[in-house]
């Protein structure tokens, strides 16, 4: 009889991933993946740098490589990541990933034995719950105001909590609920993580993505102990296929990860890496980040302006200053999964919120993804939900 | 204080990869790494096929894909192990992962709680028991002769040893010994899994490189249970720089290792997905394999031709019929260790096996790779090395 480990009673598959087989069909209007606009690719520019990378180095781009990953990549991640974020570092501590969400895992198998804790902001992202769930610990979210995490509240599960071993955040443009951090909060937070000294994993797959309100500073540039591990991805600045992120941590975390990273998948492709490199050295990434930033923005708009008109005053929203998500709280009482299948009926398609939340609950609350849906689906798409959720308010309350 | 998780204490760095470093210098012979001949990589068509995937599917190469990986590579797999190892299979039932790495790290991942004991050949892949290593297993080597795994001796374990969660063996061209199991070892052992009923990893990356005698049936095709997971992967057939591997299993076992490779890595490198669908699909893939045969089959002949003129009688070699790999044995008491500092100093590089034991010991064997090497490179260093072999047996025995 075969017997499977404890760890898989929990692990199941992510109901995002299941729903968009589901809402792949072309007359689909998807709100519900967190995909990048593909129009947007640059195609073009992709198929240039491949061709130069596969005629100068050809045998190194099909060859293996190192564990962290080519050290040219690295250094123009780390140059970026100074002028962009003003974290202060360089190529030696950067490691490639696949996506971040090896670096998620790589950070539950440093830290987490079964049955330590894990403190995330509540709701929080389901493939980084999925991702820790392998290494079973407890999980205790905290909660969340619009200016970010209740510092209050944090201090209170840290005084009286035992075996807390790292604390997840995504203090830029938050997936799902669309929040940002105010610079106060992210400096009230340093300063309990410095008195506990407990490591942070800082994922920041959106951050270059703003479209309104002036940059913060990420956690990690306010580090002064080498608790924060920083997640970054060209998976919205560049694209997903490639399946290229990086960790950016203190020597002793990296270590770790590095000994990770051979034990989980030897190294992130090495034609990835070298046609990511060679496209940041021949065309403007800030450039075409902007295209989407611009892109990005106006869909955000349409949305957040439909659901301002349309939406009755008994459901609250996220107006998010980026990234690709914004949150919707129905009344108590309606159920987010009664109202995707009236929606389905109706070809619109967005994920219910329960699953975000580790410990369950908050089934009256969705997420919306603005960044895949032309303007005109988005318009469309979202006047018939607006429609059905107030129906829906009108019946059950 | 930051805490790393207990699973940390027992990984560290692998020293291939780490002496693969220190080898890489131009002036080194280097038997140490396992890498494929960079010159038979097949760039030219590579960078057509690339061509064509980014000018007919530039979007769907840079997006996301699935979980389980696109549709037509995977049919081309399942069609090719029907083909080639008699394996009655579909593209539903193979899932693609990031090289073989990681299915072993999924194959740990599923079956093995802490404490719970992991059978394999002695000695075995370092990557594997390193993957293994992360959750924490009892490890129990079963010793082999030139036919494989001694079939008795498994039996006494698992009739004596509680909670043996899965056997891990690599039949073809074994990683590092070099050996392959005969037929009548392959039936003998699945006649006793089927009686324990215990999943088995049969982990193939070198299966198609036979250079002489005749093709033997994978474990899966004679798996009548669904107890067989299957590792293939393109490293060594197109290039390891995709970071392109497959999974191979049952219904019951192939939906666990989904779950685990959302939470790890959500979906292999769409990009990389595509390109080799491509290349299958324009040029002749078991052409190639035959190119790489003939080029590493002299290679390995070349080798072997020198340890048996030049070799002292005390040491044992195996002549492998395929893959990349031979293993000596040296008298007991003599150090490999010791053996590749002084070999070092003269510019050859190797492996010691110690590390290939996952509980220790056997520290006069060594591992020695033939396939990353001219010819005339091969007859250099071995001629070099075997002179350094004869001197130390002679001082030390």
């Amino acid at each position: 009889m075969i017997k499977f480990a404890d760890r898989m009673g929990q692990l199941k598959g992510s109901e995002v991933r299941e729903l968009m087989a589901l809402t792949a069909k072309p007359d689909i209007i998807s709100f519900a993946g967190g995909m990048p606009a593909p129009e947007l690719f640059p195609v073009e520019q992709v198929l240039e740098a491949t061709l130069a990378v596969l005629k100068e180095h050809g045998q190194e781009a099909l060859q293996y490589s190192t564990t962290e990953g080519i050290p040219k990549l690295r250094e123009q991640i780390a140059k970026r990541m100074e002028e962009k974020n003003n974290i202060h570092t360089d190529a030696d501590h950067i490691l490639m990933t696949s996506g971040s969400q090896e670096g998620l895992i790589f950070s539950a198998q440093a830290f987490l034995n079964k049955g330590d804790v894990v403190l995330m902001e509540s709701p929080s992202y389901l493939g980084a719950i999925n991702a820790f769930k392998t290494c079973e610990p407890t999980f205790i979210d905290i909660p969340t105001d619009k200016e970010g995490m209740l510092i209050d509240e944090l201090e209170k599960v840290l005084q009286t909590t035992e075996n807390v071993k790292m604390i997840y955040v995504i203090p830029d443009f938050q997936n799902p609920s669309g929040k940002t951090w105010s610079l106060e909060r992210r400096k009230q937070f340093m300063e309990v993580v410095n008195k506990y000294e407990i490591p942070v994993i800082e994922d920041n797959p959106y951050g270059d993505l703003r479209y309104e309100g002036e940059a913060l500073p990420a956690l990690k540039s306010l580090d002064t102990k080498g608790l924060v591990v920083y997640l970054g991805t060209f998976s919205k600045i560049l694209a997903p296929g490639f399946r290229l992120g990086w960790v950016c941590a203190d020597d002793p975390i990296l270590a770790k990860y590095n000994f990770l990273k051979q034990a989980f998948s030897l190294q992130t492709p090495t034609i990835s890496m070298l046609i990511a490199s060679k496209w940041m050295e021949l065309y403007d990434l800030n450039a075409h980040v902007d295209k989407i930033r611009d892109c990005y923005g106006k869909r955000k708009n349409i949305m957040i302006d439909i659901m301002e008109k349309e939406l009755p005053a008994c459901c609250k929203f996220t107006d998010p200053e980026g990234g690709l998500f914004t949150w919707i709280e129905l009344p108590e009482g309606i159920d987010a999964k009664e109202l995707a299948m009236k929606c389905l009926e109706e070809k619109v398609a967005f994920v219910t919120g329960g699953g975000f939340y580790p410990n369950g609950g908050h089934e009256n609350t969705l997420r919306l993804n603005y960044s895949n849906m032309p303007e005109e689906k988005i318009t469309e798409g979202m006047k018939k939900l607006c429609k059905i959720i107030t129906q829906f308010c009108e019946e059950k309350t």
